[in-house]
């Protein structure tokens, strides 16, 4: 089988999962105990977390444990909110854990605008200086679409955030292992993170929270994460995660490369044998995502005759499954209607090879042509 | 090392972890996608889905997957409250994943009774009905105690909610996995679990709906849980926890009569050293669950004299770990002051023998001669 829909999920490494074992068996103690037994688990959490911000440029006080990036991005919206009629900007190709918690926000009674994208899926900073002021309390914007892979200009939007006193989030689910991230050269306040998207375990994320930003938790109960996330550590799982994320920002130069020379042979394959397409998103965007619109062909008959031929692609989003309509983000980004239906996304992962990227073009090829 | 936590976490069943590892490794496939490789955990969570549910007499669509207990425990709170003015009734011993949750709506203008318990932790259906009307929204009792191991007359205080046209939720954490639950002869509407109580991995959980049951989802996103609760499913950890519970389910009489002889002797070679000491909690409690206050010694001193000796056990709940106080529960029970402040609790598991009961009851005799 061919794999290539990591924005999806992604295999997990097998350093991360050696990494794991010793936590899923010997090492079981509750890190919240006082007794030797739990401290081995409570020093891993912590070598962990001060390896997770290293990755990011963060302090190790400002990593707080989350059971994933939807977690982390409901977290982001539904803590900061400080009262029934806040204000908050977002764009309208934001993933639905962000646009599912602001339309619950907006059925609460709070005020929700949704920025306008350009067509290779742009929030541009002239857009959200028209719609913000000193009454938004809180401006979140997506690191890179999980569709189309674009990756917005989040250092200038959160500076515009600032300059009107509002706090800046930005949901990096795609971005983090795949992209270089310092939040402090972003300038974000927030952060959120999913571990099973960098070939980490599924079932774990993060939300990088900045020193001083006024956020409640939305999980109750014990003591954990310095009372701001309540709930037994899932040990195992963050060792995991750490382990994933180190091992790919240790190596993130050489897969980029190796992911972008991936892509261009894809597409030149497609090219070459005259496919009628669009590639969709930014150039620049998360190196081994590939969001295509073909003219003439359903992206849901796409994606099932590449499933025969042993080949996993996407329509779109994995949250979004089961739609068969064109995806929100196909949309605001205006592909013309002939070629969105005809949308599938490629992300490819550092699992994949140049001949995997040949084969699934010429199978789209081969598909294709046996329509005609 | 003894072991003896086992109400703060247990160690991962063997089978559990063997039964995870192929969902940690090649099938890794994101199970909301629509093609094949997405096939196998689709069904896996399916499975673990039905399994779970025969083993507390639900239907598998009545089971809904969470990160654990504490947000299981958060979602029954706040996803049945349909006001800020709701009336909930909860009691005083409840984990603090209900406590806090009830404190934070209770700073949001929602109306909470907590009520009082009977020395030995039980919950007086005449207190509920004492308390109870037309407006109240929800009642929310632990089927078992964390601390002291009580077990509370649930089908009872869930005919006396259901008069009222209430909800009824259970906190089962303690219970599921080590003590026979059956959701229809219990009569609840909504019932937590954690998986790691039981032999399962950390990081997963489930809350048991029962259909026709209002209730909102409290983590907003992708369409996973029949839109329930967002967020791509841990499928390792879901297979982890079927297998850990079932297999505890399957061997329910033989751990538990084991347990209750554990914890006979246990206390026996205590009473045969002359300790003065109170048991607390009722006798017919959770089997292993054994929370004893020792007259002229603190908890914490007889837990880290323990620690020396290898054996781990604790003083209270791990979600409270750090206070040195007197614990809600042991407060609420009226344990004598002179008694309080030596409270620890053993709670015994399968991994315990008779032999280790043996050794920590005169790890404790041991600890307290020195001191005398």
């Amino acid at each position: 089988m061919i794999y290539a829909d990591n924005a999806a999920t992604t295999r997990l490494d097998i350093d991360a999962l050696h990494a794991m074992l010793p936590w899923l068996q010997e090492e079981f103690g509750n890190p919240s105990q006082p007794y030797s037994f739990a401290q081995a688990p409570r020093k891993v959490i912590s070598d962990s977390r001060e390896l997770i911000a290293s990755c990011i440029g963060a302090n190790a006080d400002e990593i707080y444990f989350t059971s994933g990036g939807t977690e982390s991005d409901n977290w982001a919206i539904l803590g900061t909110l400080d009262n029934a009629k806040a204000h908050i900007i977002t764009s309208k190709i934001e993933h639905h854990a962000i646009l599912n918690t602001c339309k619950y926000l907006e059925d609460c009674g709070a005020n929700i605008t949704y920025l306008d994208v350009d067509s290779t899926g742009i929030v541009l900073p002239k857009m959200l200086l028209n719609q913000i002021s000193h009454k938004t309390n809180l401006v979140s914007i997506m690191f890179a679409n999980n569709e189309i892979g674009t990756i917005e200009p989040i250092s200038e939007l959160a500076s515009i955030a600032h300059e009107n006193h509002s706090i800046f989030h930005t949901d990096a689910v795609q971005a983090v292992g795949h992209v270089p991230i310092n939040v402090n050269s972003l300038n974000v306040d927030l952060l959120s993170a999913s571990a099973h998207k960098f070939n980490g375990p599924k079932g774990i994320g993060f939300l990088y929270i900045r020193r001083g930003i006024k956020i409640k938790p939305i999980v109750h109960g014990g003591k954990q994460e310095r009372r701001m996330r309540a709930g037994t550590e899932n040990v195992a799982a963050i060792v995991g995660m750490a382990t994933a994320l180190k091992k790919n920002c240790d190596n993130l130069f050489a897969i980029s490369q190796n992911l972008r020379t991936i892509k261009d042979i894809f597409l030149n394959t497609l090219e070459r044998n005259k496919v009628d397409f669009i590639c969709n998103g930014d150039p620049l965007g998360i190196p081994g995502n590939t969001s295509i619109s073909v003219r003439g062909i359903s992206g849901e008959t796409l994606l099932h005759r590449l499933d025969l031929k042993k080949i996993a692609i996407s329509t779109g989003s994995a949250c979004d499954s089961g739609s068969t309509q064109i995806s929100h983000v196909i949309k605001a980004i205006g592909v013309p209607n002939e070629y969105a239906e005809g949308t599938v996304r490629i992300s490819f992962g550092s699992n994949n090879t140049i001949d995997d990227a040949i084969k699934i073009a010429e199978a789209i090829v081969d598909v294709l042509r046996k329509r005609n």
